[in-house]
């Protein structure tokens, strides 16, 4: 009966306590981390995420939600969403993985607040972080996550700007790792356009060993300081980076082929010339048979997706990694949750 | 001591302990069980989802949440909330409910997430579905509704689609059988369109005993596959089913006398038209007596109300339940939430 | 062992509980006590809410919602937050201290629900009212407002409306309080436009023992029959209310500058002008020393600020207040929600 008791209390006591570490906004902004891309942590740290990313997969997937081993960390806190563009799936993972956590998520949309347009983001960011645990910002231009968190008491995690998307990569190379095991010696090929996912990915790819052939039309090239960097990284792990604009050589000898929309939101007037540009780019069985990718080869995209992107043949296909993809996108919010709000960035 | 220990300990378990039934999305979405109108329901069922909503009403006004006999069983977990229109009723109750078990209500506007714009509603739905607890979805088509419980790994709940819905009518027939205590044997007139709500209604009306009697303008007409559906299931339960035109001829002997908007929203450019089409539908003292209501007669309207339906007279009367009846809305969601989601469509 | 376990359970219980004195809507309306202006408080119920502020201030500050005295009381409740325009201060503070309580801060915002328009004001109250705990409003006209607290069964929370603002008032007597210990004998000048955030700031230090003195442009005059009540309550204080036009004459003395904005959202277009009418309004350096201000004096903004009304000089200075001032709503609205919703009203 007494050790019953113990452990009714002690299962309680860990489903109800907060923990202690988790602050509003008191800090001095200068002593707080952020997730601002992947290039701002090292392989370790990078690697700690994906494990904690893969943790937080199998303990839902097993018994969803009820394990007493989440202990609400975030019961009582609040953690602002300062979107200036709307997105589903960075939307709904980053609510979800709050309220995992026992957060409550304040969304912020462009019709509730603007950066710098009624107030500076530094005034902003200044009152917000004083008042909640953490900011979660989706935004345009990288200068804006920048700003906020420059100003921010609390962590900010970067959920999409136009140069980074570090909960992408984190969400991509743990769906790699559930479907190969092993990543070191695997070769992913970026078959598209030179976008921000790619940034972080191929940049992920070079901490954890992931060769990576990057084929993207002529008129657009990847961001070459962003590459330089990715270069010095992948030289020291050993892995190849190759760039270039031939899909059919990009995806040989490849695992893994993966494509990205060509026409995103705000882009809709240039859709008839990219279309055009991105001939021969859709991923197919056809192609990826002709450019001679492994038998093995899987496809991911972290939608939402057009058909002209890639054929429904392989997008509905067990080679589709896509909606594992997606779903991974949780587990990396939550991994980056705990590692920046509840942990306060020490990532170990 | 240790009785009031282990009492103490007792409550708490029911109060912080989570139901461990509930999942996040990783069924085959083809097992999962969904609310997409009345008519998927047997009686009996209905008549479950009835009691347990008239449950939380008397636990509710009794002593107000904070019996231990609500566990929030969904602490840390997110049911969608997809809605297409904007909705007071419809959007209040649903996020009172789901809260009131713990759970986090995600509100996805038009602004936030259309249906088949930028992805299609099957993927848009596996998504949402793989990270999510259940989906609750106010939609414009049927097919919608249809859409998204086909690709949905968790239960879908239609808080509203142009042919049916199902929260209203559990919430009516509460209505009525909190005035009335018994229902076999009573009538209710229906004097107004002929729309979604009335669909679902009768067909609740039909299973629990409670005859029917229409009456729509001349250039409207009840759904007449539905209505063949209604009147089979009032045959097994030797219920009467009458439809017409003329709403003097509806009152009579009506129990209870329901209407709903003419202009609904959307229909604004109409109005003029349809207010000439309804020229003698409004609900007044005068028109019941002339038509012949019993004396006791409640008037009933889903709100939100326009003046042409029903004079004010009536409306702010002891006649009219729509206080309480917009009220149940809260309890028929708690009603469809145990059922669906918590115990995953065992409603028993 | 015994010990250890009773003082766990006494530290779940405390931090699991939720009282039983918060109800949904089911009281008369007539007997709900709502929060709609500084003038409906006695001074001793605003000191008891600047105290109680001050309280959330110190425990969160401290050690950041870990606290086991914050049990949680609003657990499984929702408060409904009614904007009619977008407001980032009131709408983070809102729902941060909602949260913090446990319950739900549910946003409607002027694309969700619009007063009046599609139903009644009182139509849509009765019905909110009736499922939820709470209202916290922000409303243009103070009829709203009004209209919303006569037909509610539960607490209403006037947020900002056109002619006060409580809740700003208590931050800025917390934010003073907090700064210079003791209030009786100090002297607050407000120069700048005449506002509904004056109008309870000054009825707040008179209540308080803040001398007052206001220059707005003479185009603008202070509301005669608020500033009427106001003067009553000094003078029963001995505190003194001037009023006038001269921003050199308002700061003498002073040991508080307090400005707002003078082109609030909605007056964009008459911008031109009312640059020229508050032209020597700006609160820098310069005109302190000029007026003869304290040495010590502060300064503060109820934010968000534009430059005209204050130079940078000022504003980023350690005689700046204004983010210490903006974090202190949410203590504000900590104390309100404990005052209206949980207590119920008995402010003591």
């Amino acid at each position: 009966m007494a050790q019953s008791l113990k452990t009714s209390i002690r299962a309680l006591s860990s489903n109800c306590a907060r923990f202690s570490t988790v602050a509003v906004g008191s800090k001095p902004a200068s002593k707080v981390r952020h997730l601002l891309s992947i290039s701002s942590l090292s392989p370790g740290e990078l690697g700690y995420l994906i494990d904690t990313a893969a943790h937080y997969r199998r303990l839902i997937k097993a018994d969803s939600f009820s394990t007493p081993s989440n202990k609400l960390p975030l019961l009582g806190h609040t953690i602002a969403l300062l979107f200036s563009k709307r997105s589903t799936r960075t939307r709904v993972s980053s609510e979800v993985a709050i309220n995992y956590f026992g957060g409550h998520p304040m969304f912020l949309g462009k019709d509730d607040i603007q950066l710098g347009v009624n107030e500076s983001a530094y005034d902003t960011s200044r009152v917000i972080s004083s008042m909640t645990s953490g900011i979660v910002a989706r935004v345009g231009p990288h200068s804006d996550i920048v700003d906020l968190s420059v100003a921010s008491s609390v962590p900010v995690i970067n959920a999409l700007c136009d140069t980074y998307h570090p909960l992408q990569a984190i969400a991509d190379v743990l769906t790699i790792k559930e479907s190969f095991k092993n990543l070191p010696g695997l070769k992913l090929a970026w078959v598209g356009d030179a976008n921000n996912v790619l940034n972080d990915l191929a940049t992920a790819c070079a901490m954890t060993g992931i060769n990576v052939s990057v084929a993207t039309p002529s008129a657009y090239s990847v961001d070459s300081s962003v590459f330089a960097n990715i270069r010095e990284t992948a030289s020291a792990s050993g892995v190849t980076i190759e760039v270039g604009h031939d899909p059919l050589a990009a995806v040989k000898n490849a695992d893994v082929i993966v494509t990205d929309t060509w026409v995103s939101m705000g882009q809709e007037s240039e859709k008839q010339l990219r279309l055009q540009q991105f001939a021969g780019f859709q991923v197919t069985a056809k192609m990826a048979s002709k450019g001679g990718a492994k038998d093995t080869w899987k496809f991911m995209h972290c939608l939402p997706r057009k058909p002209e992107e890639v054929s429904d043949e392989v997008f509905y296909s067990d080679r589709s990694l896509v909606f594992d993809e997606a779903e991974n996108r949780l587990y990396a919010m939550l991994a980056a949750l705990e590692g920046f709000v509840i942990k306060q960035g020490k990532l170990e």
